[in-house]
């Protein structure tokens, strides 16, 4: 592995960095643009994860000898640019939605300041990172909003990537999850890590008793038992009987779960077992969640779905050049005019509107200087709230974005926008955004 | 990053390690088989990816200071335990599917055979790495198909977390695909890379003949000029006017694509730029390559849909305990015994069975001693061949499995296999696997 990320890059914003310099372009003043054109999947409200990983990302995007010497190997760009690579560091400004923050079409979810070269070299790292991880997250608000209040444990890792299951943990936390399995995310984000056993452990003893004692002695007696290898009423029984009425949980990963639960459930108490948990943990998703959340279940594992995206993978973001200076320095809107790709050029800034109740009721995209301005009128002021914050200044990451404090920061910060969402927001049906983006 | 990968994985493999050393089973030799119990996306068949991957990281399945450090913090195993991790280093064998051949419900792709504990402690990592990577590759293949034979670039790096985006254009090379717009795909894998411009380049710019120039003059008359910013046909008049009919290619992102392509041609044509290529980019996936393929498209970049694995992101893959030894040095075979999740226990062989014309007609596995035994009977040999390769002698990898040349030889293999199919393979339509699976 590589500690610089400058070569998790696509090729083209290298060339056009090259050819920008040899046309005296590349400095021109410049502002990029993140954003999803609309809610992928159909979603009611986005949800930005990832910018925390960007920010880390982008102080190692360095280019170091082994990368000059693959360049010029390759003759992919000029000694000239080759010099002006060895010397990047972004030195410019990013704004953006803070992470956590929900989102609708069109919300500038990044906006990059920079001479053209640099920022242009920041688009497909910052589109793979928050394409990946808002859709993970996306998901996961709507299980977590599901569930009801019980836990959500994310145990996706065998189902993508082995490092995006290390972001797909982390995007999974920030939206409302408590724990993964995954150790890494456990090592690099503080995110409590959690399991026990699977069937391969009953099935290597000689009978699953000896597997449960084995696991009660390892792991103690508030372990979580995976009853469903053989026959599950039976090994409720015999989970009993080792761990004894104090057993932490059971795990049922198998069957018609609703029916399954309940029986356990009764036979649990039966036993005498009125304080073990019950974990279901069998391809769930939003729907199932939702469907068990009124059953005897204690928590959820969520794995394949969760990681994915539930259908919606990626949410299809883009990164567009909305404005840029031109010779004498005056700041120039663009768009790609093409009907199906259009785009709204200009530098905006972001409020969101809220009604008498506190309840959001639209996203107000501003076109004109940009973010960091005061808004027009009292009215404006006392009935919305901006959006975006400052997170590079001047080349420098603002730390409280990055690193644990950034993932504590921005889960309660989901916490508190999801809150403020229209009732509408939580349908789990596809369905229109919950709020409506208005452009002034 | 960190450079060992032995955190890339579950929690409860860690916890049963312990357990199992606790209890005296650790050490039971195993048999675990990572398959898929369905094609997922009703594909006609799988291809096999990510094996080289798996085995560059199995020797890098390390736990070092840092993580023996994490695991003694929080507790999560006994300090015996933490020694054996120490030491551990992967000491036994594995057979397995050679990457790039394609593979059908219940095919062992990955077989394990070591101590339960050594075993055990592969799973996430496995089953990460090759559902990830497989899945992207079965999409692939599918695009290549419908390609005609026209070259694919893969450009979804953007549409897909940063490292996925290196693998899976390491999957789409190995299925067919010719080229990655991923540097790091590049430079870790030897794939060729490619990619000249975006639309902001020629937003940058205060007119399309500005951006156009300053690109020929970087990249030269060979380059791909990107036409669709403004209007496609003046876009295409002013590429020949600025570069002359040299012009390498031209490349379409937006429209209605066999339309525009059409008209594209004709003009190019007309302009004297007769060898002028067409590429196209927008939002593909392998059905809309396949209504392009008779169209003047000279190449397609894929994006989204390749590296999302085209709908399926993830093949489902399932790694399991199907035998192990007991105190007796006897071979117990084993399976979950659910309705919904059963597997078929014990060890297996496996033979793909031809017709005279050479053309697959079953996935026999036959129950029994494992791989790399003779078939019995004359006339099964003559008809069938063995699918399974070894990949890990006592602990060692095969060379021939990794790197570039691992590499060459799996996107070699892939195109020989995927000439066997029987014909239904090539459709696109959800179905059946192209190919029975047959238990003997």
């Amino acid at each position: 592995m590589h500690t610089s990320t400058a070569f998790l890059t696509d090729h083209y914003e290298l060339t056009m960095v090259d050819a920008a310099l040899r046309s005296g372009t590349a400095h021109r003043r410049s502002v990029f643009e993140l954003f999803a054109r609309r809610l992928s999947g159909a979603r009611r409200y986005g949800v930005v994860a990832g910018t925390g990983r960007l920010l880390e990302a982008i102080g190692r995007f360095r280019f170091g000898d082994a990368e000059l010497e693959f360049l010029r190997e390759r003759a992919i760009v000029a000694d000239r640019t080759l010099d002006w690579l060895a010397d990047f560091r972004f030195s410019g400004e990013i704004w953006g939605y803070p992470e956590g923050e929900v989102f609708f079409p069109g919300s500038p979810l990044v906006i990059v300041e920079s001479s053209f070269a640099e920022g242009v070299l920041l688009e497909t790292l910052a589109l793979s990172i928050l394409n990946a991880d808002s859709a993970v997250a996306t998901a996961a608000s709507r299980m977590a909003h599901a569930a009801g209040g019980k836990p959500l444990a994310e145990m996706g890792s065998r189902r993508t990537g082995e490092y995006s299951a290390v972001a797909a943990a982390r995007a999974a936390y920030v939206a409302g999850f408590s724990a993964t399995s995954n150790l890494e995310a456990g090592r690099s984000y503080g995110i409590p890590t959690m399991g026990t056993a699977a069937h391969s452990f009953t099935l290597l003893h000689d009978s699953e008793r000896e597997a449960f004692e084995a696991q009660v002695a390892a792991l103690g007696t508030d372990t979580t038992l995976l009853v469903d290898t053989y026959d599950i009423e039976q090994g409720v029984r015999t989970a009993v009987e080792v761990a004894g009425t104090d057993l932490g949980a059971v795990r049922i990963d198998s069957g018609d779960l609703p029916v399954v639960v309940a029986r356990v459930r009764q036979l649990l108490d039966e036993l005498g077992a009125t304080r073990t948990r019950i974990t279901v943990t069998n391809d769930l998703d939003e729907h199932t969640v939702a469907a068990l959340a009124s059953s005897p279940v204690d928590s959820f594992g969520v794995g394949t779905s969760v990681v994915t995206g539930s259908g919606t993978p990626t949410m299809g973001m883009v990164y567009k050049l909305v404005a840029h200076e031109n010779d004498e320095g005056e700041w120039v809107s663009v768009a790609k005019k093409s009907a199906d790709k259009a785009s709204v050029g200009g530098r905006k800034s972001v409020r969101r509107a809220f009604n008498r109740r506190g309840i959001a009721t639209a996203e107000l995209l501003f076109l004109g200087d940009g973010p960091g301005g005061e808004p027009e009128g009292s009215e404006l002021a006392a009935s919305s709230r901006e959006v975006l914050v400052p997170l590079v200044e001047a080349g420098e990451v603002r730390a409280e974005h990055i690193g644990s404090a950034g993932i504590a920061a921005a889960r309660e910060r989901h916490r508190a926008c999801v809150a403020e969402l229209p009732p509408v927001a939580m349908s789990l049906t596809r369905g229109d955004p919950a709020i409506p983006t208005e452009y002034r």
